[in-house]
């Protein structure tokens, strides 16, 4: 069994609080829910297992990319507003793709569609993919590109 | 039964010789059959079937967005190179959003890994969401993200 | 009688459908009607016809260009979103201008109150003049501005 | 009967003599002159009067902004060298057309096929509307423009 | 007794009817009072009278900081649309800081909020201090700030 | 009786000792009962209460501005040098704004008159206000700014 | 013996009657009839001949391109305007010179003397060389460098 | 006798207390006597006299302009701080040198060992040359320059 | 005895198995050995010793440099990725020289032959000095440099 | 007869041993060689010598393009990397095409494929034309444009 | 007596020759007669003498500013096109004016009316003042300027 | 034995006299002692002898490091303000590492802590390392790192 890191940065604890219009009314609990259901409805020679994790925390995130290089275990992750400056994130990310294991930059929302500085990610260069645009769905699919990735 | 749009942008129909190092051996027939076959493997309350078209030509291309309005079909596009200069497409793909479907923007490498012009994509803005860096994958998440948002 | 070539770029055939709050709710018919009504009113010694054509095609529109040289036809035209990158049609207009004839920008909405890319013309450079703002008042007043010219 | 405010800024009292290459022979009452005529020369509905003047002065072309919105005028205004840099008179114009009153931007060259500093106008964002390249037909053209707003 | 100037720059005299949902529905005369209210009630040490102006003349404003240079005033100045662009008003702003006295720039709206025109002023290197975005009560902060200084 | 969080970003533990000819000679803790004896002063029908802290951790600011919304805490912020880059910040600080809760950035210096790199603020856009270059008394004058708006 | 493809790019059609002064009084026509003769008067181990088109469209370019991968052609190509944003001609190009296949890219005139825009070009990374300046001699001298790359 | 107007723009009327340290201890009048004792001391074919002007007023600077255009007087010009932004003033230049008169653009100290923004000039353009550095020398020579040009 | 500060940025606690081709393959061990032996080796008036750390935390680098400050300990600092964005991290740098200490920027790698954001540090303009590109010797070199400083 | 100078920049004495892989294995000797050869199997009415020379001084250079001038030669020169700074030679070839003589730019290897700073060339705008990319082959269809120029 | 050095950069030697249009047709024979002419005929306390100099080589005109220094000689220079790129002839120049002796950097031409990258100067930031625009009169009088600081 | 060539670049032999207070007061023979004595103190198995050069000719300079590549010789160069603009210098420099030889870069002061251009190295990106800020020691520690890549 593979277990698959879900990693989430700043600000993400406060989903369903924090400007519902933009992010949506669910919360980080109401998001690791829906990707169980989702996870346990798989089937398939590759089952996969779930750690979900979220941080404010810089220095967090990246330990748990390194932990994901030590474990050999793919990562989605959604680095919120690190995504726009945290060269030491980048770097952490891309011991895990340069380590041969999948990881999926995710966003909620479309950063495209918002303000300019969101246009920018300094992670998308070492990524495997990126997912963005459709809510807690953006997850949910990230995963699936994992699986298949993992089949 | 909702038809989802698949259009595929310039030079995409070269898949399979084009650079097969950077985007695989598959070829557009090969990417077609792949889909066909995970959309028939869907069940549930809102089954898909999938209208499959590649051109080179941006007058094209701009006339299925139309197309996809006026019957109301979600959109899978790669927009391929177009995707960093025609405004002229990203008018029509806004219509498609701003008439309450979704248009889902994939690609089949992570363009932020690759040269300079590729980081900038003119459609991003207006689209739903964007997938990008699977493969073959990245139309097949795209699709499911666009399944789940139909159910 | 001079024949004015009036030219619609890419998305223009979709007036009244897209996106009426920005763009009104007139339909390129109603536009075509309006201009004829206003032109049959017109008098002086210089008749006016008009010759009203849309597409998305930059390859048509500048071959409509090619052939307003040829036949020493004034020009309005509403690039529309090739306004901001189509330099082969900046090459087209120029030959209509340097030929000493009128061509007209026209916009129905003022780009400069729009997004960002909006704001800058690759054809203003070479047209005679610009006329933006006004709905389809753009094509009309347009229109006077060649009138004028001509007398 | 509707007083059109016709104002004009720095340098335009100069016409006739100031390059005249560029701008034309005719004087600035010679323009005062083609637009009364004009004006007189309208029909309909509603007619308008022209309150036509000229300054070398920021502050004085503010404050008449400001008179215009306490009448309930429509502007044409030719802000010359301001266009390119008084956010001040930016400020001013936004007040015109945020009161639902029609301001039209003329300038009667075409600023973008002259020198690089003349591309950008910091007034265009709050204009109704822009005019440029037709001569003192520009002042004519943008006046219709205003007239079939009023009707 | 000190006497503040506190000076206020273009289209500030069309506060009320300006864009009220911007700036608020308070006239000029509104925050008059409401700062000479204020200063009334302070007490202490250094009491403080107030000169209160409003131009719309970028060379009144400058004679103005001249007046206070000489007059050993301190200025509470909201340089208005000045502030992006007026280098003489920096250069004679220069002169109240180089000369010892305190010179607060600001702004009733938080600019950085704003247009991006807005988010550059060419006033504050060589102000004391800043305050912005508090309404009128910029004013008054700014006022306490001086009076905290002065004592 | 409002609390007012007054929190106080990297290297401020060091004031004092650091650079005094910039900062000045007082430490944060004469910093601290400066405002406390500036609140003590203060009367009227809100009373309010400080909770002063320091950090250097981008987490742990985060995460006092989530308090801040959970207790409904107006919010006087230095940032200090995650002012220029740390955008995780800029979005808990969004937070605060969007609760309806006041704001204040806060700088001992004036930003403007130092390094380019000081003249950039990923904060400014979503706080309340702003105020800079008074030395302590920007604290003083934030925290009577929030007081008049609690009022 | 081996084909050369001549491709000529938007509104090289014009030739001789588009600004003369710039590109010369030769027509199309003169300039292939320049090429035959030319090639009819080479002689050596490797014949060539000469496949001459000419196309105001994109797509059909980009068409030409994949035969000239299909048929192992050697490729001259005048882009003209597109050589200033058409990606998709670069991404086309790509696949001649990946393919181990001679692709020149040549202009008449010398853009580097010309208007801003035309000093860059999107083609020119992924050609194999560039000629420019000389009129149809660029064609001519392009021909050869073929031509010796063959022998 | 030929008038040469000497122009000054904005805050030189505060030379002398002006930062004294950049600008030197002497003020306006020092400036104008200094001229004068040139003035005198010169003899030749083309006596020349001064007509000495200073001024914060944009208008009034550019009113000036026009006088000399309209008395033939060649001019010597510190713009001052309008160096940078009036295209206003820029405007009334270019006016003086295209109708052959002499424009120097002095500046008392060097500019490009000065703040960045000093460093460009929007009057250069347009002057017939620039003198700067030399302290009230600046325009000694400056002087000398329209003489010798004069005989 | 001085103590030198060894201080190492985020993700040099992966050394050996980070990529090993460009960082090689020494692990962090390998280092503090390699530079506790060149230490060791050293001999002179004034002896050092190593304090040799290494974090993942922005918060607990700068702690460490105000720790170098209060014991007036040189520092050997390898910044990693925070280099390039961490202003916190530059301000607890600026201390540490303004204090009169030594410190020196280290690079295992040269930046400037890696990727374009390594090739701005915005620590440099505060240290003392920088090494970078020899491996591991960029530490030991860096060492000898303050070595001599201090004798 | 006309003699051609064949004029090469800095490090091209080192063909052959410089960066074989990107340069080739011919040395500067080959290189002559291969041109003489070729001139020497040119026949026609205008006989062609070459003067080929290389030298690595910037002054050397200049020289030569006056002797050009002075000697009515036309000029094939591969300026090196004096290509992407040096106006000083840019200058001095301007000399030889505004005296009517054609000046070739030619590069062995295709710039625009290679680093970026060399895809700016401060030569090519003062050249007559430029051929790049065919390796020695570059000079000698560079020789036959001229020759053709020639006759 | 003090020899004034009068430094001449590259091509300026081709005086006459030139672009006559641009530099006139006088020749550097007839530029340094007229300055003798007009040293010969300046009287006073400080007689000066002239050594006049061109040279095409950056290291020669660097040597010449170190023999200023040495022999304490004040530098009229005319950097011809290293003005806009020679760093190294800055760190010379700087060497004259921080020796307290005056650098004055004429130019024939006014170097802002023409091509963009003559707009910038890199010499300007460490000269004493600038002349520039008047022909040979800007040597002449930067040798006034020069005269009356050495009285 | 091998011998380093240490080379150093304009206005270095200045060294001393020039602006003391940035580059200290020794002179070049300073230098040259300095790194003699160094030397001479070194033991080990590879002997080092050094060959000590100053130029102010960026064509020298070039040619010494095509004597480095053909002696194999190390190289400590100090490029000077050829730093910041020296192609040809890049060009030579990526001769000696791409031969496999060590070229360290060395400056005395700390280019980050000075103008903004200085913080632009053309030549760091092909050079083996880079040592600044330490005075004559940055040659001493770049000449321990040869030594130590040479053991």
């Amino acid at each position: 069994m593979t277990t698959v890191f879900v990693l989430n940065g700043p600000n993400l604890g406060r989903l369903g609080s924090r400007e519902p219009d933009v992010y949506g009314g669910g919360t980080l609990v109401d998001l690791r829910e829906t990707i169980d259901a989702h996870v346990s409805g798989l089937s398939g020679a590759n089952p996969i297992s779930i750690d979900f994790r979220q941080t404010d925390s810089e220095t967090e995130l990246i330990s748990w990319l390194h932990e994901a290089v030590d474990t050999g275990s793919p990562v989605i992750i959604n680095p919120a507003a690190f995504t726009h400056y945290s060269y030491a994130l980048r770097d952490a990310a891309a011991q895990v793709t340069s380590a041969g294991l999948t990881l999926v930059e995710v966003h909620i929302t479309n950063p495209h569609s918002r303000e300019e500085f969101r246009h920018t990610s300094v992670i998308s260069g070492v990524a495997t993919g990126v997912v963005a645009g459709f809510g807690f769905d953006s997850y949910i699919v990230g995963l699936d590109a994992v699986a298949r990735r993992l089949s």
